[in-house]
C-alpha cells in the first residue's frame, strides 16, 4: 500500500468529539504509515496557510478534551472562487493527497467548493452538535449536547418540583429539533416545541394550555417543563414566557441553555462514534474515495456524496415521531395503534 | 432525656442539601425517641396548615436528589403579624416542641417574626445558594452552586478556546459575589464583575480593556471568560456584551446560567455540611436553644442569634480577596507583599 | 380500542434505565386507557404474588433513577413447571392480559416458559448492561455501564500518566465484549483482552509485550490501559497483573470496577432507548403481539421471537472489529484496506 | 521586590488538583516578575536533574486536569544524605532561590532532608487524597476523591436497593479514615468501619449485628451499605464479606474502588484549595519563608513547620466523631446531648 499525506482540519461550531477524530485519524495513519498534517483555523488555515505536523505523541490525552486542538472559525471568504483556488495551491505546494474536514453544513459546501480548484481527495466528517446532517444516523457532538442538555432539565426539575412552577428551556438545533427531541425525551420535559412538530403560535399556545390542564389532574401538581428550539419561536423565549404567564396566570421562568451546549468532556457514544468515523476515514483515503461524507448508518459507515448531505432534508424517524407524541405532545389523545 | 416533637419546613429559593438535612433530621431525630413532621411549601405549610409525619424509611435514597421533598415558596403573606399568629396556633394545636427552618435570610426573618407569636424552640438552618449568611463559613447548597457554575465555564473555555472569542458569563448570588467569586477561580475565569470588587462601570470597562491587552501578549491567543453576578452591571448583560464588542472590536457571547444552578445532584460537601448542621440542629433542640441559627466556623458548629444573620454583613476572607486579585482582577500589577 | 390490563417486572441484574421503560410503559399505558400494575423482586412477584397499582404520579421523577422501583431478583425456583403454572394462575386471577418483562437472557428463558402455561401476552424488553441478546443493536443499561466504565478508564489514565505505570482494568460483560470493547475505544485504552478478540494466554501476553515496545517508542512513555472483561483470563486478573510484572519489569496495578457498573443515573441513551422501548412494548401489546422481544436495529423497532434473542449469538460489527484492530490491538501491523 | 527564581515539582501518590496549584503557583509568579521551572517525576528530578521552565502559557487550561503535568514518583533512594546533597548542587547550579513540593508527608520528609543540604527556602503544599496531614483542615485531592467515592457509594446503593443486598466499599486512606468518614456520611453509607473508630473485628461483627436487625426493622428491607478503609480489616475485604454473610445468611458483595479515586478532573473545592495554596506559597517565597507547609486553617492561609506535619496526628473534629455516631455506627443508642 502506498503512503500517503493527509490533511485534517475543523470547521464551524466546535462539537465535543472532535479532539477524539482527530486522534483517531493520526493514530490510524501513523500505524499504516501516512503523514498527517492539521491546519488550524478551519478555512483559514488553508488560506494562511497555517499548519502542523500531528503525531500519536501529540494526540495523547486528548479523546477526553471539548473544543478542537486545531480551533476552529467561520470563513465567509472561503466562498469566494480565488479563496479555493488560492487553497488548493497551498495543498499541492504541501503535496497533500487527501483532506479530511470535520464541520457540519457549511463546511461540508466548503469541502464541495474546494474539490472544483484541487483534484485531490475530500472527505467531509459530520461534526456538529445539530445531527441537522443527512446521510448519517447522528454527527460528532450530538450526543454529548444532548447529554448536557438532559443535565440541565434535570436541574431545572429539581426546583421546578420544589416550587410547582412552568419553566421553558430553550435547546440549540438551529433549524432542526433533533437535539431538543431527544432533551425533552432523556430530561422527561412535558411539552416540546420542535421545527419539526410546530404548527402557529396560537395552536401552540391552545395545545399547551389543554395539557397543563390534564397534567394538573393526572399529576396533582404544577410543575411542567417546555422544550423549546432557538430560532423558531416569533419574538423569542421571553415573549413565549410572558404569553404563559398570561395564559396560566402563574410563574413561567425561562432558562437559555446557550453555548454551554457546545462544550464538555465528549460521552462515550460521541468518542465511539468519532473514533470510529476517524478510522473509517483513513481507509476511504487508502481505497482512494473522493467528495464524500463519511457517516454511519445502522452500525456500519456510510459513504455518502458531499452535496447529498446537505440537499436531502434529515427527518424524525417514525419512532421517534412516535415517542415524541406518546410521551409529550399529544399523550392526552394518541392512539399508538395509528 | 426528654422526647420532643419537631416541625421542619423549608422556604425560599431551593438549594442543593435541603433533603439531606431533611434526612439527618429525620434519622438523628427517630435515634434519639423524637417526632419530626413536615410541613409543605414554606411558611403556606404553617397556615394551611398542610403536613405529614416523617420517618426514616420516608427519607431513604433522597440524600442524592435536589429540590426539597417538602415544597418550597416564598410567602409574602407571613410577613403580617395575623398570619404569625395563625402559624403559632397551629403549632400549638398540634403539640410541637420545636421547628428547624431551612432557608436564607427572608426565611430567617419569617422565623425570627414566629417566635413573637410562638414560645416553642425557632431554630434556623442557613440553607441557599448564594452563602450571604452572616454566622457560617458556608451554606447548604452553595458547593453544588459552585460546582454548576464551574462545569459551566469549563464548558465555554471549550468553544472559547476553539474560537478565541469572548465570553461573559453570568452566575446568581444575588447581591453577593462569594457564587461568581469562587465560580471564577475555580473555573479558570479570566476576569469577575463582583459586586465585593465593583467599583463603577467605566473603571470595569477600561480594567477589562487592559488586561485584555496583557492576555493576549502573554498567552497568544484572545479566548477570555468573565464572570459577571446577576443584578450588578446596570443595564443588563447584554449591554455589557455590546459594549465589550464596540470595546475589543472582535465577537463577544453572553451566557445566562439561570436556575439550572438552583438544583441537580448536591455535591458531597453540601452533603456532608447538610448532615452535619441537622445532627447539631437536633442537638440544639435536646439542649433547650432557641431563636439561633445553626451554622458551621472553622469546621465546628456555631449557633448565631436569628437576627445577627442578616444584620451583619458577610465579607470575603483576606484569603479569598488576595486569590481574586492574584489570580484575576489585578494580577497584572498585584503585589503579594502588601 | 379495548383497553387492557398490563403486567410490569423487572429481573435479573439490575440495569440503569429500567425506571425509564417502567415510566414510559406507565405513561403510554394510562394515555391510551390501560391499567398497569408492577410485580416486585422479578419473578419472586409472580408467586408469591406481590404486586401494586401503578400510575404517571408514582412514576414522576424516576428517569433519572439507577435500579429499579419494582426491585429486581434472580429466581432458581421459576424453572420449574409447577411455579410457572402457579404464576399463570395469579395473572388469570388478576384478569391480566398482557406482561412486560424487563432483563437479559435469563429472564426472556423465564418469559418463555411462563408462556407455556399462561395464554396471555408475554413480551420482553431487553436491560443488561452487558448487550449479548441477539435481535436488538443495543440494551437498556448498556450505554451508561460504558460511561461508568470510561470515565472510570479516564481516572486511571491520569494516574498512569503520572507515574507511568501499567494499569489493568477489568469490566463486566459475563461472556461477552461488548462493554469491554465500547469502554476500551472511549476511554482510549492501549488494549483490550475480549472474548471475541481472544486466543489463549500466551498469544496474548506476547501481543501485550510487543504492543508494549511500540508504545513506548512512539509515545515516549510507560502509561499503558489494558481491559479485560471479567471471567476470562483463566485464573483472574491478580494472576494477569503478576504475569504482566514479570514481563515487564515494571508495577503493574490492577482495578476492579465491580458492581459500581450496574448503578448509576442512566445517561441520555438510555433513557431515550428505554423510553422508546416501552413506548412501543404497549403498542405491541395494542396489536395482540406474544412471545416477542421488542428490541431496536438501525433506530426503528425490532419484534423478535423469544428464543431467537438467546439461541443466535449476537457478534460485533464489521466496523467495530476494524476499530478494535486499528485503534487498539493489532494497530502496528494492521492493514485497513483488507 | 526582588525577584526570584522559582521550582516546583510533585511527589508521592497523584492528586487531583495538582495541576490547578502549578498552574496558580505559575501566574502568581509571572504577574510577580518571578521565574519559574518545573522539575518532572518528583525528587528524581532533582537528581537527574530533569526539569523544564513553566510560563502562563504552559498551564493554561490545565485546571480541570486530574494527574499532574511534572509526573509524580516514589523516590526511595532520596532518603540518603549523597541524593540529598546532589539535588542541593543542581538546585544551586540552576541559582534556584526556592522550592516548592506538592505531596504527602514521605514528600515532606523528603523536603525537609533536602532542607539540611540546601539553603535555598523550602516549602510544602499538601497534596493527598488522605487528608492524613496535620496543619491543614484539608489537602488537595481530598474533596475530588470523597466525590468520587460517594458517586461510587451511589450507584452501589442502586444495586444495593434493588437487589436488598449487603454491599461491603473499599476506600483509600492509607491509615487514616478521613476519606472513609467523608464518603460513607455523603454517600449515605449505614455503617463505617474506620482506624479512628475500630476497636477489635469481633465488636465490629457483633455492632454490625445488631445495626443490621435495627435496620431491617425500621426501613423494612435488606439493603446495607458498609464502607471499610483500605489497610485495616486483618485479613482484607473478601474474608470480611465471607464472615458478613456467614453471620447474616445472605449475600454480602465486596467492591474494592482502588485507583479510580486518585484521578479524574478536579471538583470545585480542590481547585479553589489548590489556587489559593499556590497564591499563598509565591507569597511566602517572597515573604523569604522556610521550612513550613502553607495549609489552610479556618479559611485562612497556615504556616506549619514541616516536621510538625508529621509528627502531630491529625484527628477527627467532636463535629464529625458526632455526625459519624448519629448518622452510621451508634445511631440506635447515641445520645445527642452527651
Amino acid at each position: 500500500m502506498t503512503t500517503k499525506r493527509i490533511a485534517v482540519l475543523t470547521s464551524g461550531g466546535d462539537a465535543p468529539g472532535m479532539n477524539a477524530c482527530i486522534r483517531a485519524i493520526v493514530v490510524a495513519s501513523e500505524g499504516a504509515g501516512h503523514t498527517v498534517i492539521g491546519f488550524e483555523h478551519g478555512f483559514h488555515g488553508l488560506l494562511a496557510p497555517n499548519w502542523r505536523k500531528l503525531d500519536s505523541k501529540k494526540v495523547h490525552n486528548i479523546i477526553q478534551r471539548g473544543g478542537t486542538i486545531l480551533r476552529s472559525a467561520r470563513c465567509e471568504e472561503f466562498k469566494q472562487d480565488s479563496a479555493a483556488k488560492n487553497a488548493a495551491k497551498h495543498l499541492s505546494e504541501l503535496a497533500i493527497d487527501a483532506i479530511l474536514i470535520l464541520g457540519g453544513d457549511g463546511s461540508f459546501r466548503g469541502a464541495k467548493h474546494l474539490s472544483k480548484f484541487w483534484d485531490g481527495q475530500v472527505i467531509g466528517l459530520p461534526a456538529t452538535i445539530d445531527n441537522d446532517i443527512y446521510g448519517t444516523d447522528t454527527t460528532i457532538g450530538y450526543y454529548t449536547a444532548i447529554q448536557t442538555a438532559m443535565d440541565s432539565i434535570d436541574k431545572v426539575r429539581d426546583t421546578a418540583d420544589a416550587f410547582e412552577r412552568i419553566f421553558l428551556v430553550e435547546v440549540m438545533g438551529r433549524h432542526a429539533g433533533f437535539l431538543g427531541a431527544k432533551a425533552a425525551i432523556s430530561g422527561a420535559a412535558n411539552y416540546a416545541i420542535l421545527p419539526e412538530l410546530f404548527t402557529d403560535p396560537d395552536e401552540t399556545l391552545n395545545d399547551i394550555h389543554q395539557q397543563l390542564s390534564i397534567h394538573r389532574k393526572r399529576y396533582g401538581h404544577e410543575s411542567f417543563i417546555i422544550v423549546l428550539t432557538e430560532n423558531l419561536w416569533p419574538e423569542g423565549i421571553n415573549t413565549l414566557a410572558e404569553k404563559l404567564e398570561n395564559l396560566t396566570g402563574g410563574e413561567v421562568r425561562p432558562v437559555i441553555l446557550g453555548h454551554v451546549q457546545r462544550g464538555g468532556s465528549p460521552v462515550s457514544q460521541d468518542r465511539i462514534l468519532a473514533t470510529t468515523l476517524g478510522v473509517e476515514a483513513v481507509r476511504c483515503v487508502e481505497q482512494g474515495k473522493h467528495c464524500i461524507m463519511v457517516g454511519q448508518q445502522n452500525l456500519e459507515p456510510a459513504e455518502v456524496p458531499l452535496e447529498q448531505t446537505w440537499e436531502t432534508k434529515k427527518v424524525f424517524s417514525d419512532s421517534l415521531t412516535r415517542t415524541m407524541k406518546t410521551m409529550l405532545n399529544e399523550r392526552h389523545s394518541w392512539d399508538l395503534t395509528k
